[in-house]
């Protein structure tokens, strides 16, 4: 009998590989195959979760955050299929949580830093790049991270403020031989075209502290680089799904050559989790929060989504289980909650006592399903 | 597939009836076999239990508690193979959570009222009585009950008061008549003897209201209730288990000829729960709290030991479930919270919620169980 776990990083609280091998902790190896395989969907813990499948080092990397301060933080150096990769995990540079969103930080807030990272990326000579979009407070469609990278844009007083305020136009020229040989792939898991209703403005602006005024004239801005780029390059931000990601760096990162790529998919190749789960008998996913959005590309959908694919049962776990989970509930045969009794957030977000709640847990789920003690 | 759930009342959330019931509400009647039997173990919702599963009426009933106020309580009439039967939950006459317990709480308490109760039902011609005596707050060894019901006791002044504190000698002769015909059972879970070490006044004393000088002078006077007896009616109290059982209750109704039976084992023949489980692959059991002291004689123990006997699987929930579990872990497949996420105590403790709860749960642990959707 063979039992695979991949669970989403409990955030705050553990890691994508703790939380597997902590629900296999009480099973003896002899009675069970159980084979762990941290996961990610291009959120937090991605680059964790394709370092314990591929190996690789942290690389640390000096740039400036969003809003333009000073940043020393790391990108993951890998190897796959032989050839040396680095992923970079864009909200440790650009990140939402790394400041507090106001009407101010939405109109200042660049991706100018990111852009200095994958330049210094690109010159250390690896040619293939992962970059994850998920949780980043710009909106600055992008411009910023071009402008990092070295391209020329016109209409701009400083770089390192939101470049799209005053966007007039954007000559790729200067990054075009810095970019000859790279292969970029940007993980995103938002199908939203760059402007318009469903743009990054006025879909993505309101958390990163937008009100209705800035987020049209964000918006108004961002129809202006649509018809330049189009003009210009040929490429329609609107005709592309996921343009409108990370504040319209989807839409960027296309322009200069980027594959868009959805993340759970992606990494779920990256770390070989289908064949990891060929002849298994139950597969084990999870996160620390599942709720309607979990249906929106995340862990637990998509090892579900995969387990239905392979004709094998899946079981989910989490720290909270909202009364509404999306189709979870039917790709799954049972979503469980860790907790064990009443008790508070901070208590349930320790460290500890979530690996010893996913172990028991664990134990009573595999004899629970194989009707045997273990 | 037949499964069958017995899972006891969740205190101060919700009936085994209503717990049984929320577990398969989600199942359709078609898919599966679902038993319900209602169980309790000698505690709270030993009426409701049995009642659910012989039928019968309550009966009101007015008698003093024990510290001799006015009340007005219920006990069972139903029918046990046809012959009338009374049912009587001691603790809703003298329970320890009718009081706050003290010093002088346990010096006055008296099962005099509970005397008062039997005597009133026996008159009514019922001949079958059992008597739970879990949760008393007396400490009185039963001399109370005896004198309510009409014994004479010497050395007293008030009967309403503990007539313990002066114990010189007892009459039964005035009962005789009354109980000739009455076949009493008591429901007891401890199989402590009367005095001693290990007697009513200093095992359960302290959780009354007792210090050590009052339990030492209570154990005195039980150690002359035990000379006296056994002198007069060949009747050794600290040879007999149970006998200490709720303040020496045990005791004093084996005095007058009851059978003291074990809570679970005696309540699951009377809801024919062992009947109820031929056949099943599964029994569903619980209680809101799973702790150590689930192993003394609790529903999921019982439940647990008769899957083993009967050789079916069996699955536990709880409200809350503490690191230590006893044996049960090892009795079943698992022991499941029915939490959903953080949350404190008193929302837990929601009737609906908690219903709600167990349906999701009872769902998710089918399907997980039996391998399908349901």
């Amino acid at each position: 009998m063979k039992v695979v776990a991949a669970i989403d990083s409990f955030k705050g609280s553990a890691t994508s590989a703790q939380m597997n091998q902590a629900f296999f902790q009480k099973i003896a190896a002899s009675e069970l195959t159980t084979v762990s395989v941290p996961i990610a969907d291009g959120g937090e813990g991605t680059m964790a979760a394709i370092q314990a499948a591929c190996g690789g080092s942290y690389q640390k990397i000096t740039t400036i955050d969003l809003l333009g301060r000073p940043l020393t933080t790391e990108y993951l150096l890998t190897k796959i299929n032989g050839q040396p990769t680095a992923i970079i995990e864009s909200a440790k540079v650009i990140g939402l949580n790394l400041i507090t969103p106001s009407s101010t930080t939405i109109q200042q807030a660049s991706s100018y830093g990111l852009g200095l990272v994958l330049r210094q990326v690109i010159k250390t000579g690896c040619q293939r790049i992962y970059l994850t979009l998920g949780g980043s407070g710009t909106s600055d469609g992008g411009l910023g991270l071009l402008a990092g990278l070295g391209a020329k844009l016109t209409g701009q007083s400083l770089n390192q403020l939101n470049p799209l305020n005053n966007f007039q136009g954007i000559d790729l020229a200067p990054i075009k031989a810095l970019l000859a040989t790279v292969d970029l792939t940007a993980l995103v898991d938002v199908t939203n075209p760059y402007a318009g209703p469903t743009g990054f403005a006025h879909v993505f602006g309101i958390q990163k502290g937008g009100n209705l005024p800035i987020l049209k004239q964000q918006d108004q801005q961002a129809k202006k680089v649509v018809t330049v780029v189009k003009k210009q390059y040929q490429l329609d931000l609107n005709q592309l799904a996921g343009a409108g990601a990370a504040g319209g760096l989807g839409g960027a990162l296309a322009l200069i050559g980027a594959k868009l790529a959805p993340g759970f998919a992606t990494i779920s190749q990256l770390v070989q989790l289908p064949r990891a789960c060929q002849d298994a008998d139950l597969l084990i996913t999870g996160e620390g929060q599942i709720d309607a959005q979990t249906d929106g590309g995340k862990v637990p959908l998509g090892v579900a989504e995969l387990g239905r694919k392979m004709k094998i049962p899946v079981l989910a776990i989490c720290g909270k289980r909202n009364a509404q989970v999306g189709c979870l509930s039917k790709l799954t045969l049972g979503i469980y909650c860790i907790q064990t009794g009443p008790v508070s957030l901070s208590v349930a977000l320790e460290h500890e006592r979530t690996l010893s709640n996913v172990s028991e847990l664990g134990l009573n789920l595999l004899q629970t399903f194989f009707h045997q003690h273990f």
